[in-house]
């Protein structure tokens, strides 16, 4: 399945995560194993809104680029070109990195 | 049954999965049994799309010939002419591949 | 109860299953046991449809006399002069077949 | 309680099921616990029907005298002058019998 | 807690059983045990009506007098001055006793 | 935590239980254990009430200083001042006592 | 991840707990375990507000700086700059201290 672009439908976002941390801040290696599920991630395609019953778009409140922070649980792994991305709604993100 | 034309209902839309890749990249053959669910599909036939309760209908979102890519889980198996489709629903379907 | 007219309340539509096939394509006389239940129907009577809260009826999808595809579950039996029918809602019908 | 006149609430409406069959078509006696229950039935009272969240009243669908059939189960058992009568909610009134 | 007047909140209707029947048609005092529930009740005070999300409130439809047939379950216990008394919803009282 | 005035969210109502009755009517003292849980109360504080999905927001319909009657269940316990108060939904609360 | 600023999405609200009180009124030092989880905090970041299904957004209703009571249960953890805040629905929070 050579990857063309992907659109995520409705009110889907599809995002990438963060790379895990392998060093503490002291300095100090992570085994794999402990290096928890990264929860930062970035946004790498959006879907186009979910209608209403009128048919009324809302569209979603991220944009491609801009650093999220996911919840624990939920999400749809999707491997594009053998690259792990998740789909997550729109309204399951928690919150965005403001610089 | 002769299969004359099949109309899906509402919002419901009848995909064909993709043939299952036999052969990893590195060119090793695939034992059918470790070939997973394909999850990549092609539309086949649409719905018409949901009305809402004031009766107004909400077209689906996918066009007949799009390649989508479908959730793990969900669709109903419909045989039409010794052919295995699925029916999902347009909201179920988790994004489309654009060229 | 001598079988008057049945009309079905609301969206409920009442089918008639097709006659189950008793011979594979390549002959074999199949067993009743592994006749599986028939899936296609034809419609006998249609309700007026299903109001919203405003009173708004919106008239069921399908016809008398139509081809359609039944879901595996669901439906109520009913027995009108010693045959058996069944009621589905409208919108549980999945498709319909158009010659 | 002397029995005046009953009024069901909203959508409530009131029927007494018809004499179960005691005879076979064939002529055979049947034992009473083999009568099934009977599904077909009469309306005595129908209440003014449901109001919608904005007060908008919608009538039942149903008239006093009218046959229906009545789903298997549900239904709530009034005793009135020591007759067995059953409350059901329109909605879940199947279909009913037109001469 | 001396009992002045106790308004109902929102659709709640306040209610009072009639007194058990002690004797049979027949004549036959019942002992206690076997006097059922009552399920006739006297409407004793009535709520202003459920307002809708607009903020309109809809009446309720029972009113002060009436006699009334209450579901089987349901309903809660208010003891005011020293006797039982019963707070149902409007929508769950099943009918209307009309002279 | 120096108890400034606590304003309760939305729809939610700040009561404070009645004291327990410690002696009977015929005079006979209570012993704490037996002193159920007191259902009556004299309302503290209450929100601004809850916004419908359009944002016009409903008042609660009781007032300070009004009695009120609690249901058996729910409410959140708050300790303010080391005084114990109750939160409850406005919808929850039975009925108010009316001198 | 250093910490830029972090923007709660939708009707969610940034919150840190107070700091525990370790000593009690009269003095006596509170081991850690007995300290338990502490309900007040201050509203360090708040959300644009849910959106309704026309796409009108209703803003929260609380500030940041304002001292809020949190519900014993729910709100998820999210470590910022090694610090733990934890994130609550604005209906969720139960009420607000006003000086």
């Amino acid at each position: 399945m050579a990857f063309r672009k992907f659109l995520p439908m409705f009110d889907r976002v599809l995002v990438e995560r963060l790379a895990a941390e392998t060093v503490t801040k002291g300095g100090i290696m992570l085994p794999e194993k402990s290096q928890g599920k990264v929860l930062q991630a970035t946004v790498v395609a959006v879907g186009p809104g979910a209608a209403n019953k009128d048919g009324k778009v809302t569209p979603v409140s991220v944009q491609v680029g801009e650093k999220v922070l996911l919840p624990e649980y939920g999400g749809t792994k999707v491997i594009l070109d053998d690259k792990d991305y998740y789909l997550f709604r729109d309204a399951d993100i928690l919150g965005k990195y403001i610089d």
